[in-house]
Order: structure tokens, then sequence, then C-alpha cells
């Protein structure tokens, strides 16, 4: 038996028990032979006795070899494991799948190189590291192995506590109980619809839409009902359609960065009350109101509990911590946490702790506070930017009162211009407005985030978005 | 407006944003009225006065005050914020959810202070917390921001190539490609359900089987189908029910803690090779083979990619990092994929990274030696302690290979004994075997789990056992 072992390669005993695996696995080593006593062993590598002996004894309890008092030490029997051929192709998997229509399309690779306002996240240069790495190792010391055991099923209730008191902030009256942790928002959209709806069953969208809502949607065999925007046209669409939910963001909605009124809130409220239409209010970047007076959710004034509302941390505090949640009246919550411990037990406990800790310290208003600032600046870069850059008869567009998001309609852009690839080969990178449209059918617009840029970059950025897009509308004659 | 600043309430900008808050959201600061001025308001609390103004530009930014230069600050107003009342009962949720069939009944909490067989988690005493604790921290100083943003939707590609070669210790061949990184062993099996089911179609299942398995079946609609011992008795089942999935667990099984042997095996993977069946092969703690001679998966035998292989560290490390996996064939990973981001987007990197840095170091193969000798006097004490305390003429049971759990069936127990109940006035806590069942029904059998005992817990539980269940038998005349 050969084994090499090198001072740079870590622990020796570790370098034995991988390189009689590898042995194994190769074949060098068959089923039966002998190995080395641990005393000869030792010898030939000028090692320990014990360390042979414990490296002998962790093979054996991973299967690989026999170990039998007085015997020499040999390679386990197993069948069926020295020299395993790759499998045959067999089984249509593509084929099944195909046929229940479970075979969503992956997204496409983005080119790289480009200044993006496609990436719509947190700007990795913004997120309050040091503090939340303390908050981690608080939460570690205190808890001990708690903090990686089994937790809440509905989340941890310290966070729930928290995020019930955040939400009085915006007028939501909430309890501990009705609060639901989620994996972000989307995992709270994912249940709300795994709890609400049947296959079949018709969901009212604003259109466009949050193109991982449609989906969602479209996993779950459901049908998206676009919402017309005048009232009327609205009470009409839910005559006919019978939807059993009414997605919509109110504020800085995605795609458009579009927020709603306090007297179209109300409105709509009072309609979806009349019909006992249930609402999904997605708040998901409920807190980046940067600009101007807040307008408060749809669930503040909601009298009657038809509002599910969703918020999340994902895109003002750190995406990766995978931390949002649902507040709905008790019933409607205990029911959507059964279904999340029929599918994953629980979220992992330790990063809620870290939260809870990282928010009663008061470090996440600071950020916020700061992260206020910093948009308000570039948003404020964003709408100069394009004043200069695009003409009126190119493009159309609103500033928003806050969020990331800016909405472009086009002009004179035929359905025949593929916007993303057109722009990248100007070095930007863009979301074509069609992937929010139900059905993919739409006006040409463009989503731009400017969620990972500063103030220079969206400078840079936009001058060449412009001519871009000119030269896009114009091709070269 | 009346502020108590303390030493030990934390910075005094902060108790400043805390208590007005407060203040408003009492009512004892309406909408529009006035605040003292900085300058003002730091003379009477004796703070400097950009204190104050720091503050002010906090509740500025949550949107509480209005600012504006050389205008003294004012309450905002928010219409619908002042005082709202408690929302009047409206939406039917329980009568909608139980229409729907997606009220699924909450677990019952389990009575404190017993010695506990009924739980099924990793002993907290036996958890390696600092070397995972100096993984995370070196994970964190590694990845910056990045170990905090969004990941990889299949699971982070380092860790997936570590649990591809890890899976060749246990004789199956994967490829990074092909295996998902899922929350828990639990999360694999809801994805594995959602792509490759329909509601109204039948899965096979052994009886008893994992009774939160039978959760996630009534969840999404689908039929239980128990699969008879005898292979004749199955291919029948199997050519009446055409079932779409057989879910097993072939090495210490939840709840019976048995394992089928190599020619059990093959035959199985025969016969759902003939019938074109996939098999869903929950291997969830393969890893915890410690007596006798290993017997690979029935991944490692398949030939044809007829097998969904799922794995998971909850029951040998740590719970709450919620971190398993599946492996199948490529075109079924990558569907399964699809579903898993369109759910949740993406699982959290952080603990993922850590993971995997623990694994490169060796320290998971240490703790799983060291969690192999434990459990070895562990199981060898629960088999003497059962041969010392239980009568065959109580209970009959086999010693199992490994794992943690055993499997009693009682003698002489009619279906209207509350074992669970009755026991633990004695003191422990035991599952009854019914809720392993399909539908519920089944003869009388309690699991026993002792992975959260240590050999002298198992020795006065199981005395406890013992005492309980003569009780039990033989009611006080």
């Amino acid at each position: 038996m050969l084994l090499r072992l090198s001072e740079e390669g870590g622990p020796k005993g570790r370098q034995i028990v991988n390189q009689v695996q590898g042995l194994i696995g190769q074949g060098s080593l068959r089923s039966g032979e002998r190995l080395p006593s641990t005393r000869d062993l030792a010898g030939a590598l000028g090692l320990h006795r014990s360390t042979v002996a414990a490296a002998y004894q962790e093979l054996w309890a991973l299967g690989w070899l026999e170990l039998r008092p007085g015997a020499q030490p040999r390679v386990r029997l197993r069948e069926s494991m020295a020299h395993p051929e790759p499998p045959v192709a067999g089984f249509p998997w593509a084929q099944r799948l195909r046929a229940l229509g479970r075979e969503l399309p992956a997204p496409a690779p983005r080119p790289e190189g480009l200044l993006s306002f496609a990436d719509f996240g947190m700007d990795p240069r913004l997120m309050p590291m040091e503090a939340f790495d303390r908050s981690l190792r608080a939460v570690l010391r205190r808890l001990g192995p708690r903090a990686l055991d089994y937790g809440d099923p509905q989340g941890q209730a310290g966070l729930r506590t928290l995020l019930a008191e955040r939400l009085g902030r915006h007028g939501v009256r909430a309890t501990p109980g009705e609060v639901l942790i989620t994996l972000g928002a989307q995992q709270a959209l994912d249940l709300a619809l795994r709890g609400l709806t049947r296959p079949g069953d018709a969901v009212l969208v604003e259109s466009p839409t949050y193109n991982q809502f449609l989906r969602l949607l479209e996993l779950q065999g459901l049908r998206a009902v676009p919402a017309p925007e005048d009232l009327d046209g609205l009470e009409a669409v839910i005559e006919r359609e019978r939807p059993v939910l009414f997605y919509l963001m109110p504020s800085f909605q995605n795609p458009t960065g579009r927020s709603l009124d306090q007297a179209q809130r109300e409105r709509l409220l009072a309609l979806c009350g009349k019909h006992r239409l249930p609402i999904l209010e997605d708040g998901f970047t409920e807190e980046m109101k940067y600009f101007g007076r807040p307008i408060l959710p749809l669930k503040s004034m909601d009298r009657t509990g038809l509002v599910i509302y969703v918020g999340t941390f994902s895109k003002v505090l750190f995406p990766g911590i995978r931390l949002g949640w649902l507040a709905a009246p008790e019933a409607c919550t205990a029911a959507l946490t059964a279904i999340r411990r029929a599918g994953e037990l629980c979220p992992p406990p330790l990063l809620q702790e870290a939260l809870e800790d990282f928010l009663r310290k008061g470090h996440f208003e600071v950020h916020l506070a700061r992260l206020h600032r910093r948009f308000r600046r570039r948003m404020e870069a964003a709408v100069a930017g394009l004043r200069r850059e695009l003409d009126p008869s190119l493009a159309r567009w609103e500033a928003p009162h806050g969020g990331y998001l800016l909405w472009l309609r086009l002009e004179g852009f035929g359905p025949e211009v593929d916007l993303e690839a057109g722009l990248a080969r100007h070095g930007v990178a863009v979301r074509d407005g069609r992937a929010f449209y139900p059905g993919g059918e739409g006006p040409r617009c463009l989503r731009l985030s400017i969620s990972n840029l500063d103030e220079a970059e969206i400078g840079i950025g936009l001058a060449r978005l412009g001519r871009g897009l000119r030269a896009l509308r114009e091709p070269a004659r």
C-alpha cells in the first residue's frame, strides 16, 4: 500500500484516511485485501502508532476497513461498490417532467463586465457586515447548541415579536402569533399560493407585475389574470374571472417603481372587501420610502382581515440571510405555518436569532437611515441622468418616491428588437419589460434597477444606455 | 413633549427615536403637532445638538417627522395611522382553509420534564460547536458580503462538489450538477413530490413509514399506498394502483430502525426497474451504520437513473443549519432546482459555505467517528435495558445495526390504550406507532429514539417504560 504524506497536507491521520479511501475508490486496494498493521505502517511513515490506529479506527467507522483484535486490518467486502460503471441512460426524466409541465426555463446567463441596471439586490458596499458578524457571535455564545438545533416552525418567537412591533410603525396591528417568518418574501408568496389556491384557480395580478410571481403561478398551475387600472374595469374582471387572490405591490412596484396613492389604496380595499377577495400585499421595499410623505400599506387600513402582508430584509439588508415574513389573521398564518412545517420543518434559527440581536441593538435603523441618504442621492443622479441622456421622444418615465426601480416606456421600438442583447453591446445590462407581463406580451419597456450602482456608475451607465437606445432605434444605414 | 432618557438605555439618540415613535404610536403626539427645535431639545436634555439632529433625521427618514429648513419639526400627517382600531372579525379564513383541505393539525404539545424517547434530533451535548463557529468566522472573513448575498439556487457549488465526492464513499456516482442542496431532507422530499406528482396520484410507501412524509402527501393531495412486504404482493399493488413514486428508507428506517439487506435491495430495484417506477430513497441516517458490515444505498446499484437519493446533516451534525441534499439524474435535478428557485430563490449561502469549510477541514469525519463510538455504547445500553426491563410477552423488538431508533411491537394492548399519555405519567415520552401508519391504523407499537439520551438516561428511561407498560396493560383492580 503506497501512501504519500506531505507536510502541507494537513493532519497526518487525515491524510491516511483520505488516501486509503482514494485507493479503495480507484480499485488499487480491493475488497478483502490486507493492510499493514498499525505498528508496521507507523514505522514505515515515521509516525506515532496512535496516529495510525486512530486513522484505521475512523476508516472502520466509515465502513472501509474490517478491524478485529489480533487480526490484520482488511478492506471490507462491498459487493456493489468496487468499480461501479456509469449508469446507462434509462428512465425518461425529461419526458416525464415535460408531460407534467414541470420544466420551468432556466434563466439566461448574463454577460460579464457590464454596468448592470439588471441586478436587483443589495449593494455589497452598503452591507453592515461587522455589526452582523458581532450579532452572529453574540448569539452563538449566548445560545450555544440551541442556535444550531431545530427551531420554531413559525420562526423564532423573539424575531416575530420584533417584526410585529416594526409593523406597528407602518400602522399595521399584528401580534407575534400572526407573523410567519419565511425564506425571503418569495417563500411567503409560495406559501400563500400553496395554502389558498387550487390548480386552475385565477389569481389577479397587476400588469406588468413581478416576474418571479408569474413563475410561481405557472408552477402551481394557476391562471394569471391581469387587473385593468380603472376600477370599473377591475370590478367587471373580478365578477367574470372569480379570482381567489389579488397580488399587488402598492409601493415602489416591481417592475414600474410606481406607488398607489392613498385614495387608490382605499378604493381597491373597498372593492376587494365587497367581493371578499383576499389581497396578497407585497411590501418588499416598504422601508425604502425616501422622498415625500409616507403612504401606509393596505394592511394598515384593513378592517376585515382581508390582507396578507409580505415583507423582507432582502432588499434593505442582506439578501442571503433569506429572511422575510408574512402577517395575516391567525387562522391563515396557522395554516401556512403547517404547510411550511410539512415542507421543511423550520427555517434556520441561527440567522433569525442573529437578525433579532442586530435589530434589538438598533443597527437596522442606523443602516436604514444611511441607505435612505445614499439612495436619495442615487435616485437623484438617475433622474438627472435620464433627463440628460434620454429624449422624451425616445422614452417616457416617472420619477419614483423611493425604492430602486425606474421604468422606461420606449418609443419607436418594434417587437423584434432584442433590447437586452443590443444594450449589452453598449456596455449596460437591463431587463426587458416583457418578462413582467402575464403572457410575455406588452409594450416595449425597460426596467432599470439602481440598487447596485453608485452615482458615478449611474451616470456612466445612463450615458451608455442613451447611446445604445439611439443606435438600436436607428440601425446603421 | 416628555422624554425620559436613562444612562442604561443605550445611545441617547436611539432613546429619542424610540420614545418619539412611542409617543406618536400612543397618540400622545398627534399628526401635525410641533416638536421642540433641535437646539431647545438638546438644551433640555443636556445633549449635544448634533445628537438630537441625527435622531430627528432618522425619525424623518422613517416617516414620522416633517423637517424643513428653518421650520419647526412636526409630526407627519398619517391619516390612517393614528389610533387604528382592531379589525372586526371579517374574512372567513378558517372556513376557506377547511374547504381547501389546507388545515393540517398542529402537533400536540409535549409534557415537560420527561425522559424523552420521543425527540428525534441531535444530542446538543455532541454538537461540535467550536469547530463550526470557527468555520463561520473563516467564511465571513474570506467571503465578506458575498456570504450574505444571494447564492446559487441549486446550492453553493463548493458544497455540491464535496457532497458528490462523499456520495462516492457510499458507492454512488454523482456529479456536482446532479446534486441539489435542500433545507434538510424534508425539503428534498417536498420538492420531489412537487416536481414529480399531480394531485390524486398514488405514492407507494412502506407501512409503517415516516410520519412527516404522510403529512406531505396529504398536503399535496396524494394517495399513500402501503407496500406489502412480500414481492409478489408488491408487484400486484404496483400493477393495480399505478403509483408514480416509491418512497422508502432502506437503512435504519424511521420508525422501525430496520434495514433492508442486500438481496432485498436488489430485488426491489429490479422490480421498480421493470415497472419504470422511480424510487425516492431517503438515506437520512445513512452515515449512522455503526454495527456490522455496511450495506450500500439502492442508488449505488441503480443502472438506469431510477433513484432520487436524499441525505441530510440534520441527524448527524446540526439540525438547525437545515442542510440536506438530493442526488438525481441531471434532468430531474434541474427541474427540481427550478421549482426551488421559484419558491424561495436560493438557500442561505453562509451556512452552506461554513459547512463546506467544516467538511474540508476534516471535522465531520472526526465528529462522525466520535458519534459512532458514542452510539454503539448507547444502542448497546438500550438493547441491554430492553432485555432487562421488557418481557417478550409484553413487547417484541429487533436490535438495529445503526441509527437511533427502536421499534417495539406490543402484546396485549387494545386500540383504546393512550400509550403516550399513559407512559408520560410514568415519566417517559414515546411516540405511539400509529402516527406512522398510512391512515393512522396499525398494530400497537412504540417508536423509541435514543438520539438525545446517554447510557444512564437510557437505563432509567427503559426502567420507567417497563413499569409503565406493565401498569397500562394491567390496570389497577
